[in-house]
């Protein structure tokens, strides 16, 4: 789907406030409020829009430790492993990249106690896994919300 | 913020549906509207929800290439370094971890012919960067959005 | 064998143009069709010339990726997986070099899709193979055809 | 361009008998030499052939030793160093990948003596240059020539 | 526990004289010798004080050698050959850390052929150690006693 | 100097108990107090003994992140800076080994704020460094004191 | 033993002139031939001399590929791994080293060929060894004989 | 030159005893003295022998210390910084290697102290020197003396 540069104003304005009502973005693009229903009823059918969503500050919600790993397996169990981990609650995401034939992992978790029972007790133990790193998140530079990496 | 069991469920629901009404999100944790927009402008000021946002498809609008970067930069230098690649449009985030003093980079393009003028016009020609390395996503796993990594 | 000067001439005539008619050449190097043709039997049956060829362009055929893997196999295991690997017709070529006991070998395929598919069902499945390190091309410099690397 | 599997057969006789004539081309084909011709012409005119060429068995020529380089630079002179190291001779190819920022580069030399010259006198003097590694080919498992790496 | 300034002034009397009289510490902060030993029977009694030791000097008890560890172990073995190794005397400390996921261990030996014993059969014979990294104090620059690392 | 088994023993009440008095002691080896005061002193001349101390839990007195560090230098910097580090307070040991040419460094600070602090402010910021490792301690598995290491 | 100047005039000398005679030595020390042999007799049977022998320039007899492998084994197997590659006529040395658990090998091979033949039948079958990393000597600078390593 | 079996009988008993008599190399040859000093000769002026020596167990001369050095220069320095280290006496030998662009240096000390000294006076004061590694000699398995490597 080829984007115009109104399709991409309302992508930016939704990016920024999610809620913001259809009156209000026609406002600001001098649109109607039905233009802007057709064109986001049209950007979710392409499967521009995924979803509507929430940013929520994982630390004000007790989540203090940002950490990412770089899981390596035997490449026989890769695909298996990361289907596992996806499925356990603190993994925020797991992807396969190019370079090293590893997991790229990242995980959100309370505090340093939670990390290492992650570490020890469900990551560990997995089977095909020969070897991890990890490494906590210092500082935030950019942090941008709303396209899926 | 201490959150209880309804705070929780409210921030379920707007992390998979960002624009349900609150009479519909009162409907179903049996609460009225005026209950949820109280919650949820407290969640609002104690700085939990940071905002609402829509999800896009990146390769829906065009941006086919997903590349991670490790950033070398000269210690003295890696701060500036980061704040300048933080103001390049293609930067998706930008941390600095622990583990070897890099920056952590996701960057998102159009195609290979973007990513290598990204790198070699735009990331390469920054002064203090001693060494990079980038790795493209070759598939997600999972992809959680919502909670700020 | 021993070449002079003449035979490094057709030989570079014929690394650019491998068609050229042996009058042609004859005419640049101000020699007979005959005394070519001779010299380009004796090149044959010496082992100089192992064929003559075309010069695809990978992209213009539709392989648009092109990437570089270390295959890193348990040392006994080697020389069979190499053995495979070469069938497989995605795999332009497969080297063992000095440095680390890994398997070097470029693959060119359509897409990511079809990368990613080669990777985790036909390179990642088989036995004896512990760890894999894969690039991608970003940008040509020179690509020289013509010699046997 | 998209080829049909006439195209395809084509190339395939022409890979591995570069100056086979069209007529004897169509005979393979059941196709007229005017026919085979046309097609060709169409392959060169959208660049899928990019030129006949001969494969020549580097060791019956005296180039003893491929060695395969990847070359550290300083991210700011990578494209500069890649142009210097592009017109040596004994370079026969070199390109910039993703993973390390680091060129990758194929040599073709008579003899170890020659390759530490071209080390020590040749690689080592540029400008801009950090670290080198260098391996040696061992053996070739596959080495397909006609397509571009 | 919050330590007030007397507090930190006790800690400071005690680590570079661990056997100083409550007398004496009294006299030192203008206290009695009763508000100190109250003071110290706090923080005992709230944990801050673990123990009172003495500092040997490990070469003149003839430890000469005094090396670092980095054992890599199978992850699922890692707690189990830490425990193991955090029971043999020449070990001093077993950490886990973040970054790799190996063990950092402190060996204190006699000589580099106790080094040896202990490394080829202690510690390469336990079950689950894939690869080891060790290295050897060259100087000390700071080595701060007292405080838990 | 040759310890025999009533010096060690010694030595092993007063790594436990620092403050155990020499009556005590005696009565334990069964010797009288002038006894264990003359060896006391004898270690103390000798070297053995370099002070008494207290061995204070670090996070009970507030610093709850305990980090190691590896710091790579210009190698002519490297005495330099290893010398300005010791004198950092956070800086509880710092060590030249063999191995690469990095200092090993123990730190330890309040928390993740802290630590940041130090690396980009204190650390990052010294001339003749080119790289740092940093890791987090997640678990004790053994932590001697008393040994010099 | 404590070696004084006249041993040490000794041992250069028959380091340089293996055969001189005893004779001709003490000239040069101003020494009689049969205090020359008595000291050259002591130094043997205190283990200083270990053997007189012959330095052969390994290309003039043929071994023109002088080569150093890090040999990777688990560790269990290092000792065995060792003792059965020392027993190989190929290999010059092979230590044990601090750092990572690997065996430090020198080969000594008439060629490529003989290498290859070397690494894929003698070396990689060994049971025990996961990775290999080898290197080719390009430049001697220094190397000296008489002192074993 | 070519060597026959008479040849490599006699370097391999000079090998080992050095100072053998021509007549004793005779009697267990079979061959008279003059035939065997032509033969000897003859290895002399092809090059083949380059000198007798004496081996000397480094040990017992007081160098206790045997440790392995690669030194990462700046590539346009190797060559000075290679030709400066061997003219250190500690320096036993120094190697240009395929590979990592490092040098690779054998060095013999007495002990840790003046080892210390060398690294941190003699080499990390060199101009182009950016990174080292060092490890120390835990166990021989092989050292064959006589082939020069």
């Amino acid at each position: 789907m080829k984007l115009d540069e109104i399709d991409k104003k309302i992508l930016e304005l939704l990016s920024e406030h999610g809620r913001m009502s259809y009156v209000d973005i026609g406002k600001e693009l001098n649109l109607s409020r039905v233009a802007i229903r057709e064109r986001v009823n049209q950007l979710w059918d392409n499967g521009v829009i995924e979803k509507f969503s929430v940013v929520i500050n994982s630390e004000r919600v007790g989540k203090n430790v940002s950490a990412f790993f770089e899981v390596d397996c035997e490449p026989a169990s890769l695909v298996r492993v990361a289907e596992t981990l996806a499925n356990n609650p603190v993994v925020a995401s797991c992807y396969q990249m190019t370079g090293p034939s590893t997991l790229h992992m990242h995980v959100l978790v309370e505090d340093f106690a939670r990390l290492e029972q992650f570490i020890n007790e469900e990551l560990y133990s997995l089977n095909g896994i020969t070897r991890v790193e990890s490494h906590i998140l210092l500082r935030r530079f950019k942090s941008r919300t709303g396209l899926k990496l």
